[in-house]
């Protein structure tokens, strides 16, 4: 009998983990492995992890992936994402503090990644351009661009596993008057450098991670003032002053924008921080998944296999307190279905499945903690099936409650918190100085800081 | 027997074009014609002269196909594009000037369009995902994706007529230290307002109509310093205080960009005004032109029917000086070549003619003028083979060499120039003050302006 053939689509934090996934199982000796093929837009992995200065378009045409600005540290603990299998302390030999600058939390992510072993499963620089299922062969058909060749390559898999993420394709408003704005207006997709808002009046519209963070930014490195524009209602946070909050815009006159208060302020600058879609430019209808950014996304059996056409996986789609060990968890189970080694349950008992969680979701109460409880349940479901290493999911949970008790005490100081790790029980060390005073977000720069211990009373 | 099918994919001044060369066939009383449907991206009709301030990804996630930019006034004499069959008098009803805004301009080139009669045949917000030929049947599949309905559509074609441009795709090089460059990074494509760059130190590079425009807009609109980065040659125009030019950027270092020639200079903004890429991204292989932005691209005979497979049609894929009426002949080709009027000679014979005209061009010294005799005689021999009205050719040739002449004299100042319709011979009146000191450029600011009748001595 053939090797199955599996087509992997992308190479970020979900499509490695499918990777890793197959991988320990060819470590754990397991035989008749599926051939794997990973396409990958960009020329290398990391997915959103690798940073680009690029906005728009790239160097090939595509739609550039990456959502991440310079300067951005983690807004949630270290210790919240920390891998069983994988410590902190296994990584950097020390103690850190809990929110690291982007460059080392990824210094950490890429750490377990044996790059060698992975890179030979990705085609680098493909985007898909098209996806077909054809009924009677059972098969998948992907064509990708390979701009390294400049020519298309085709080919046939038993399975494919969507894994481009959702935080890519912005979804961004129209308001009436912006045609007319005299400067920038962008989505947070395309925001880089706070320091192109230096001295400017910006105003930012949304209410979610994004503005809250941008605006946090556009403060630390010299904005003159940043108003954030909620719909229903305000993030509610002690700002300082120089960010404030006021209601929808319902237009702009000039570089004026009114609000739906009565009030109005001028402005040099608007930053959409208004989500993203879910987009898949590659698959027809009978295999594009359609739903919302959520904590348990329709038609998605044990939130990964596509209803409609089980042998079509989608990683990551789910919105996330949990971020890298959940995608961790959805792979190892995508895989033992794959290999068969958890048997899929037919149409009518998937959808009974669903159902449980759908309704669970549908009866929360909107509250973090309810919905940290719900996503730590979803995974110990997934974890429960497959031989993923355990960890403390509970643990951690607790630990994204405490985490948001803290961003409410000090949104411009919580960074400054420290908290135990719930594998290793080491505690961070404290930053030498506020968050809003470290400026360089470099990974040399912030691994040469003089850390702090926190001494327990 | 049934009516032929025919796609066009865009809605812009080639799609268009093509839309009209059949419907005035039909008003003509030409039977049998095909049945026509144009899949369109955006939300209206235009292409690139649909104005959006959207950058990126547009609202339905796809990518922005406008490059234009507000304050944007044409950089050539509109007497180089007026239509024989509806001339600016009969437009505007009395003499304007040579070099209008943006607005003013699409007023005209869609003047002459019958919206209602056009849009019937159009899908808007239709992005094509997809196109496949099947030798058998002889039919192509177009797939699209209906964002107004959320589905996708799928329809079968005789022909397929590609009019989707190509300066919609910006070409971004990348040079060292730019994922450090602490403010804005962009391609021309996504510059929109150059009040952005007020009191800006700004660095251009690229040495073509985008550099020099953007240039001489930002300079208008206040910027504090622009420095044009050229590769190999110098645009060369006697440029006012405050721009300059510098051979090309060796690599950043912060703010501060390095030069080949030793010098170096720090910049609040860095622009790459670049060019395009050929993007053709729901086309496979077979179908896809493979060329660049030239006189005349290789692969397409009489510059429009594609070699490898003459039921695909491609429509302005030159570089242009002449433009609006270029693209009318080309539709007008294509169209009696779809009807059968023209008939198409075998792919030998295709070969044959456009060797000669590869010879041509290859021969060419690189001087504007011979560029433009050479795009002329290509529409003559076009003009010579169907029923679109004559126009005299020659004639807006020679002015297009006055333009660059005049340019060439005064870059700053040239669109103060006036010329005569080489169609009506009005004169085109003057502006009432230098280009520099007219800001607004709407429509009705810009026709309210009082423009002063040339006194011919």
């Amino acid at each position: 009998m053939l090797n199955k053939k599996i087509a992997i689509l992308g190479a970020g934090p979900s499509g490695l983990a499918q990777i890793r996934a197959f991988e320990a199982a060819r470590l754990a000796g397991k035989k008749n492995l599926p051939e794997i093929i990973c396409y990958e837009k960009q020329a290398d992995l990391g997915g959103m992890w690798n940073y680009t200065w690029r906005t728009g378009l790239d160097k090939n045409g595509e739609p550039v992936h990456g959502s991440m600005y310079r300067y951005l540290w983690s807004n949630g603990p270290k210790e919240c994402l920390e891998f069983a299998d994988y410590t902190f302390d296994e990584h950097f030999g020390r103690a850190i503090p809990s929110y690291p600058p982007r460059a080392v939390l990824k210094d950490y992510i890429m750490g377990r990644i044996d790059e060698e072993a992975v890179s030979k499963y990705i085609r680098f620089e493909c985007p898909v351009r098209w996806v077909e299922y054809d009924k009677e062969s059972e098969l998948f058909t992907v064509t990708v661009m390979n701009h390294k060749t400049g020519q298309q390559e085709t080919d046939t898999f038993d399975y494919v596993v969507v894994a481009t993420g959702h935080f890519s394709t912005p979804n961004m408003p129209y308001f009436k008057g912006l045609e007319n704005f005299p400067g920038r207006v962008l989505h947070a997709h395309d925001f880089r450098d706070a320091l192109e808002f230096k001295d400017k009046d910006v105003l930012m519209i949304g209410s979610s991670y994004s503005a809250e963070d941008i605006a946090s930014q556009c403060y630390k490195y010299g904005a003159k003032s940043i108003t954030i524009s909620y719909r229903s209602q305000p993030i509610g946070y002690e700002w300082p002053e120089g960010i404030e909050e006021r209601p929808l815009v319902t237009h702009f006159e000039g570089n004026t924008a009114h609000f739906s208060d009565g009030t109005s302020k001028a402005y040099d600058g608007v930053m959409m921080c208004t989500g993203y879609l879910f987009h898949f430019p590659f698959l027809p209808d009978d295999l594009r998944l359609q739903t919302h950014n959520c904590l348990y996304p329709e038609h998605l059996y044990k939130g990964i296999v596509f209803q409609q056409n089980p042998k079509l996986i989608y990683l990551g789609m789910h919105d996330q307190y949990f971020t890298f060990n959940k995608l961790d968890l959805q792979a190892w189970y995508a895989r033992d279905i794959m290999l068969g080694d958890i048997e899929l349950p037919n149409a009518e008992e998937r959808l009974a499945d669903m159902k449980v969680w759908q309704d669970r979701h549908q009866a929360l109460d909107g509250s973090d903690d309810q919905n940290i409880e719900f996503q730590g349940d979803y995974m110990l479901d997934l974890l429960a099936a497959t031989d993923y290493p355990e960890f403390p999911i509970k643990k951690q949970g607790e630990l994204f409650k405490q985490w948001l008790r803290d961003k409410d005490e000090d949104i411009m100081g919580f960074r400054e918190r420290t908290y135990a790790s719930t594998i290793t029980n080491t505690m961070a060390t404290e930053l030498p100085k506020p968050w809003l005073e470290i400026k360089d977000d470099s990974l040399e720069s912030f691994m040469s800081l003089d850390f702090v211990e926190v001494t327990v009373d």
